[in-house]
């Protein structure tokens, strides 16, 4: 059995998490639940800046919001002297409703709205990364109209596809050359951008920045794309005349969703990153950027847990049993979306010998294939289960189908354990449903 | 150009549905917009009525709510005289607050939990389709501790699973041996369970249910599922002794995503479904009993239009143009769970040859591929895209992801529009995020 965290057995042979008893969260906060685990999210961010700081003379670690956020989580990254990605006009409010120092904050985005570079520049964010031509142009219409209105030029970064192409998902692979995000290498695009940016008064061009893919499981990825990232440092010097400050090389590094998978180490992945970019930029003589990281779910992922309570179990003879959860594809769509897998432990019996594999399943009206093949401890309804690793892309993709209402969100530490999110309740679900005057009048 | 319902190429050249222009729609309601037909919803509700009413002796219809549920479309539904079929506790909740008549109610699920059967017995639903034999002992238990607080027994169908291997998307597969929902026709579970609801005091049997798959394009899954259903009420007369009074066979009828797909007509579908039931059930001496549709899709699919405002747009030589647009995974997730295909017209463009073929992506922070090989008219930011057909499983499966608000919902008839739903603002996004005093507290 494969624990992460804080996670242990305890005497009762129940699951705990943070010192809690996962049985007791299910009974006081209800199923389905997710449970964050605060000292592994702490550690796994000192582990980030640690890994990197000991081999880079300046370090950023920005905590890529999208995979999980809250204003609490922002509050615990903050206070982990973390930066934070924002992909959105909603995470961006997020993160200043939460008191997040506004210039450790970056704005992404493939196409932000004008909404959404206005809010960014008003409230004076550290970096906006630049996707695309078009949003230069809306940045300077933007900076022009608002001349005077900023107290300092703002900070960018240039998006490049490095054109590589990432072992993981199609769905989230976004460093091809074939991408939607960022300018392309080949084309000379990205020195472009820099040129173009450079012109704009009001903007302060920063550096590069470029993302690979996700759940990233070897280092080859990072390794070519940094080399890439290495020769445009060194290309935008040469032949612009201009440094970069700054570097951001993306995150992607995978997370333990089976014992089976064994993604590097915060200190390979750190090793190799650095020493190709030392390597090139050293013998170039070019000056050593701060390094950027953008990690998401491989800050939050292993920390998140969620239960769910066993319902109805049907034994098809000779194909399979289906033992039914009572959540799904609402709180948890990357099976569905990606083919992801998990593992589950019965955290009232995790003790017990897990010996009857089984397929869980949701509560939704269709499929709703949640874990196939997975090897519980005797499974019983009323039984609660663990699924571990759903700290990232859980919370964050929740959907109210079927009307679910969505989960809680508890926080463990130390024994104690507090509401992040509280539950959706019956009255969230109807709240902006409006029933227009003539549809009311109208008689059958 | 495939128009759908009352779609129209208006004098300015502009797509218009319910006789409002859609650029006025996004201009008034902002982008992404969910559009409602209303006249196309209604017609498609009577159509159904009309098809079956004039092929069997009585006949209801009843609307898969989870398709797309509000309380307007509710209204809108129970106008038509249509039932209503809700698959949770929340869109029960929605149906009680739109004042949809109870007793046309029906309760789905194959994992029930004790609050939703308790609240589908207070409310007084009309029927509980019941999905296993767990289900039959928590109503055993529930109607025991209610007793005398129902005015009547409770009608139940059976769920049965047919055993029919649709021929559509494994996840949306349902009737199929190997499925976590119903009673298995093969080892006599449905013969087992309707004696043991006989049994039940407070159940009153009415009959069986199935419902075999979703968005099926031919009547062949049908026509198999209904011999099987007929032969399974001869078998419950013959065997048991009891009459089934009502026999509903789902829904699952496709409908047009693109214009290559035609989907049985109504008239065609009910022919094949009345004529094999009349034929088995004739010739065994067993009455006709009431014959109950579930449509969701095929009500309310072709329907809906979603409206998005296109951005940037990024082209890569020799390889293909990303036209990206306002939304994405979050308001549509089925191209990413289902590969599911659409239709896309230039909206205020409409009169013009769709001549240049992109791929259309989201906003999100991922690849987020919504219609690939799309033909538009001359794309250009600022352009208004109409995605067709999105009126199932598009709003009922939206999630905030990267915290995007979701979108409001419009609906449309003979030139006037109503909100059905109101957009998300950023307050709602945090809405339910708590802060624990511990971390609140806490110094860096």
């Amino acid at each position: 059995m494969m624990l992460l965290g804080t996670q242990r057995i305890n005497s009762e042979g129940r699951l705990e998490i943070g010192g809690v008893d996962t049985t007791r969260l299910a009974a006081e906060y209800g199923t389905p639940l997710y449970v964050m685990d605060e000292a592994a999210l702490r550690e796994k961010a000192r582990a980030y800046l640690v890994a990197f700081s000991a081999r880079w003379p300046k370090v950023k670690v920005s905590f890529a919001g999208k995979a999980f956020l809250c204003t609490g989580i922002c509050k615990v990254i903050e206070q982990e002297g973390l930066s934070l990605d924002v992909a959105s006009g909603g995470e961006l409010y997020t993160a200043l409703q939460a008191g997040f120092p506004v210039e450790q904050i970056t704005l992404h985005g493939n196409n932000k709205s004008v909404e959404e570079l206005r809010m960014a520049l008003e409230a004076g964010v550290g970096h906006i990364v630049v996707d695309n031509f078009l949003e230069l142009d809306l940045l300077t219409d933007l900076l022009s109209e608002m001349r005077g209105g900023l107290s300092r030029p703002q900070p960018i970064l240039v998006r490049v596809a490095p054109g590589i192409d990432p072992h993981t998902h199609r769905r989230i692979s976004t460093g091809q050359a074939d991408t939607k995000f960022g300018f392309d290498v080949a084309s000379g695009a990205v020195l472009m951008a820099v040129r173009r940016a450079l012109e704009i008064p009001g903007i302060e061009f920063r550096g590069l920045h470029c993302h690979v893919g996700s759940q990233l499981l070897d280092t080859d990825c990072h390794e070519a794309s940094v080399g890439i990232m290495a020769d445009l440092v060194i290309q935008v010097k040469q032949q612009l005349g201009v440094e970069c400050p700054e570097l951001n090389v993306g995150g992607g590094l995978g997370i333990r969703y089976l014992a089976s998978q064994q993604p590097p180490s915060l200190e390979a992945f750190a090793d190799v990153v650095t020493r190709v970019l030392r390597d090139r930029l050293e013998s170039a003589g070019v000056a050593l950027p701060t390094l950027l990281q953008e990690p998401g779910r491989s800050l939050v992922g292993e920390a998140g847990t969620t239960l769910y309570t066993i319902g109805s179990i049907k034994q098809i003879p000779g194909t399979r049993t289906y033992v039914a959860v009572d959540g799904g594809l609402s709180d948890n769509p990357r099976p569905a979306l990606y083919e992801a897998k998990y593992s589950v432990i019965s955290a009232n019996k995790a003790a017990q010998p897990h010996d009857q594999v089984v397929t869980v399943s949701g509560k939704h009206c269709e499929t709703d294939l949640l874990f196939p093949d997975t090897p519980l401890a005797d499974p019983q309804p009323g039984d609660i289960l663990a699924v571990q690793s759903t700290g990232a892309y859980n919370f964050a993709m929740a959907s109210n189908y079927n009307r679910f209402r969505r989960p809680a969100v508890v926080l463990v530490s130390e024994g104690q354990a507090d509401l992040l999110v509280r539950r959706e309740n019956y009255e969230d679900l109807v709240a902006r449903d409006l029933m227009p005057a003539r549809l009311a009048r109208q008689t059958m």
